[in-house]
């Protein structure tokens, strides 16, 4: 028993807010039995990873080891939880096991890529556990911006560990189930060796508030407003759905869903029993012939993303409803950083059609489903583990949770993507680092992070392209001029003349004095074409562009 | 008399934050002589400008107008307002007013393209006026966050315009002129026509604050800091440069500046006078022999721009000076919207080396300086103008502005760049629209936003990149197979063979079979080859690259 450890190592989620991938395991030293818990995905942008269409973590560590891998738990619905089990499910194979509403979430994604039903198993919440090797696994209930979010109690034979997932403290989550102190008193009682915990919101200093703490507000703003109302917030946070819902049919309006999220996130917590007395809804067609101001929309695209129904209504049109001066458009949502231009794009479109754009007014309309700090200060004496392992953070998060842990007593320590800890004694304590990474999904294709795909793509987005052709003949002799292609390149630059004719001409002029021992070389021909190139652009447009040189020799 | 006519036309500044650029006229209809306010910059971003420099307003209107134009106005030495002077100054080429630091600043850009400082006039505020054709213009001090902002008191023979610039009520501003609003109520006690009115804060409810009141926090923070003092700020901010290296000072810190914008900013303040008492400084290479609790850097890049000293010290090192564990650095400033990723990356690298880093923390260490909401009632109620025009805003903002005065009573519209607004009557009337737009500043070029560069970046960008080469020969036939050399596109997809092999493959085939009169036509066979790789890249992995065809024909 003693030569047994227990280990944590973060795949994805620690060092980032997204991309949740945590794996436990425990066994003999690099003959442990593993599980998983979330397989999530983080967001591209046009900054670092333009084209890219998702992004996954990368595996490959867990891969290699699949025959070690006894499970993946999925502790919620939300993307970066649960966004990449379709994806790389073939690379792990592993039975998944999630609650009623994740599950169904989780099999629209593994049905995408032909996995059947059979590969994930759904579970209830404790008192239901999953015995898999040495771990038995329950889900604990726990208040979050989507239904079902639960805590993972993971009980190893060295002790309780109790993964969080992503919470908040709401006594009354409107949809969901409630925090409940007691039973999370009752599970923490004969001890816990680790809590892995949530720092999202760890800077925030004020105690959250509650889901149910808004409704009033959103109920009076609708109430007042004489127009179209249209709002939107994050699809799968059903109870803000809900809410707002309510507070259309409050002002005697109908209801009209729009965005593929929006209409499945309801379906998924209609059919799975979450979501009893959600308000009736009119389709898109019977809203067109709704007086706008007896009419609500609940549309996607809170974070301004560029074909949801909310940039789509933005742009003029969406299901043939179009906004216009008196409406009222309300974000009951925040902008998750990086994505205020969409947001301001959006809000500025509204404008010109002169739609009343209502934010979330500090707070007023929104609340955030993560614990603050006084409530993350309250959970740690509630749990009172042996130990606190920051997760699901930017590492500024990790090290303030990790300090604020430190401070009350409680040994702590920032574990980034790829650090594996050992939970075994007394404190966390670094036994390995594993390589990891991040996968791209583009197309259909999958490539890591490195391949230097995506740094070519933002050389050309930064400098432009230059095709060079030369054609050789059999003597390798030039056969004709060289021929430029410029593709995101000024057509003039300082010289007035044509770009394209100043770099043909100074290649020409090259391949006219160039060595024969030059012209036997493509490397060294390559090279002296792209240098010629990025010299003569310098010179007539102040940028050196990337360069693609192809030489076709007619011989052999 | 009542066939001339006041007008203003914003070419940049009015339907976005930056780049401001305004046009004010009289005279008859299309004779009016000109002058024009501000001359400044935006920045460009990877979304919708990779590899631009700077962004400038289109100011073709007005170059073809130039013997009408008869003087150009700085207000305050921000980039947003005197950045494209150098730049453009040849297309305009009317003498250019501004007071003494503004000028300074002026002058540097003036210099960079060969300008000597003839072309520049140092005015002194009111009662100093400079008369120019039928209007008589003078310099009204005005706190903002930088020396030396001015109002402009526009006198015509239709009355009396006030063009705000950026503002902020500030009775305290620790460097420049306090706002003084007895000399406000004096300019405006005669009546004042029109006031064009900064619209930035706008959203913000509460009053603004004054740039003395964040003083003692930031001392209090330095005086607690137990390792080096790092702070950023814009470097312009001349007062909050002061404020910093007070509080340093107070410490027992000597104080270094880092960053070129931040040296000569402070130099432009000392040498014009307008910063009289600024603690001594030391160089980089004598901080480096100082010990850290003594050392305080000041240091540009607040928004994280990647070459500033701030980016570079979170890389390690700047100046041979790295920051470690109990340091602190300090962002005395607001992150612009769409810079939150940037400066998001530079904190968590700060964190990585152990380093406390602090923000504004809601407005302790930071104030804006732009008026809020009331201020601009305040405004409003001060110069009591016969009509309002909003200017410096988004869309949003303007909207905002315009409907904020008209709840008080004032005439106002909404002009965004490019609206011609007639002032000659009781309230704006628009009577023309002017094609505008951006010029984008490109290493040593400026071409147009919709030229099209940009766009096939863009593309490049998100697509990847497929050069295709045949070759035929004088008889129109294949000389060789097709040759593809591929750029930012996965290597391999579905077939697990390299794309490069599937995409020569597809169009070998297809030149085999090809018609002749496909052959014997460019652009038919362009077209043809072009469909095949993004139809067969689409096959592969899931996506259509851009396609460039290069068809060398060995016959005459």
């Amino acid at each position: 028993m003693s030569s047994q450890r227990l280990i944590y190592l973060p795949l994805g989620g620690a060092g980032e807010i997204g991309m949740n991938c945590y794996v436990y395991g425990y066994g003999p030293k690099d003959q442990e039995r593993l599980i998983l818990v979330d397989l999530g995905v983080t967001f591209p942008d046009m900054d670092g990873t333009p084209g890219v269409d998702l992004i996954l973590p990368d595996i490959a560590w867990l891969e290699e080891r699949k025959d070690r891998l006894d499970a993946i738990f999925i502790t919620h619905a939300h993307e970066d939880h649960v966004g990449a089990v379709g994806h790389l499910y073939e690379r792990l194979g592993a039975p998944i096991f999630a609650r009623a509403f994740t599950a169904n979430i989780a099999r629209h994604k593994l049905a995408e890529y032909g996995f059947s039903d059979s590969v994930l198993r759904t579970v209830s919440p404790l008192p239901e556990s999953v015995k898999v090797g040495d771990f038995e696994v329950a889900f604990l209930p726990m208040s979050h911006s989507i239904p079902e979010s639960s805590a993972l109690i993971i009980d190893t034979p060295k002790g309780r560990l109790i993964h969080t997932g992503d919470f908040k403290l709401d006594k009354t989550p409107i949809v969901g189930e409630p925090f409940d102190p007691d039973l999370w008193a009752t599970v923490a009682k004969k001890g816990v060796k680790a809590l892995i915990c949530d720092s999202t919101n760890v800077f925030s200093p004020q105690p959250g508030r509650s889901e149910a703490s808004i409704g009033d507000e959103i109920t009076a703003l609708v109430a007042e407003a004489p127009g179209m109302v249209v709002a939107t917030t994050f699809a799968s946070n059903v109870a803000r759905v809900k809410t707002l819902a309510e507070a259309g049919v409050r002002a005697g309006r109908s209801i009209c869903l729009m965005g593929r999220a929006m209409r499945r996130m309801i379906e998924a917590a209609i059919t799975t029993g979450v979501l009893a007395d959600f308000p009736k809804v009119v389709s898109a067609e019977e809203a067109r012939d709704i007086p706008r101001e007896n009419l609500m929309l609940l549309v996607t695209g809170s974070q301004g993303e560029r074909r949801a129904a909310s940039a789509q209504l933005a742009n003029g049109k969406y299901n043939g409803i179009s906004l216009k001066e008196g409406d009222m458009f309300l974000f009951s949502s925040k902008t998750i950083p990086g994505n205020e231009r969409g947001v301001i794009r959006i809000m500025n479109q509204f404008s010109e059609m002169g739609v009343d754009v209502v934010d979330d007014h500090g707070g007023r309309y929104h609340v955030s489903g993560h614990a603050n700090r006084p409530d993350l200060i309250e959970m740690h004496k509630l749990v009172h583990p042996e130990m606190i392992v920051p997760m699901h953070g930017e590492h500024r998060h990790l090290r303030e949770h990790t300090k604020l842990a430190q401070s009350n007593g409680y040994p702590a320590t920032i574990a980034v993507n790829g650090t594996m800890l050992d939970l075994s004694g007394p404190e966390p304590k670094v036994c390995d680092y594993v390589e990891t990474g991040r996968t791209y999904l583009d197309g259909s294709v999958q490539y890591g992070a490195l391949d230097g795909i995506v740094r070519d793509r933002i050389r050309m987005a930064l400098n432009g392209h230059v095709l060079v052709t030369v054609i050789l003949d059999e003597d390798n002799e030039p056969l004709g001029d060289p021929w430029c292609e410029l593709k995101g390149l000024a057509e003039t630059g300082k010289s007035n003349a044509p770009l394209v004719d100043v770099l043909e001409e100074d290649l020409n002029q090259f391949m006219g004095r160039a060595a024969q021992r030059t012209l036997d070389d493509d490397d060294k021909l390559e090279d002296e074409l792209r240098k010629i190139t990025r010299r003569s652009a310098m010179g007539e447009i102040g940028k050196k562009p990337e360069v693609t040189v192809v030489i076709s020799r007619l011989s052999a």
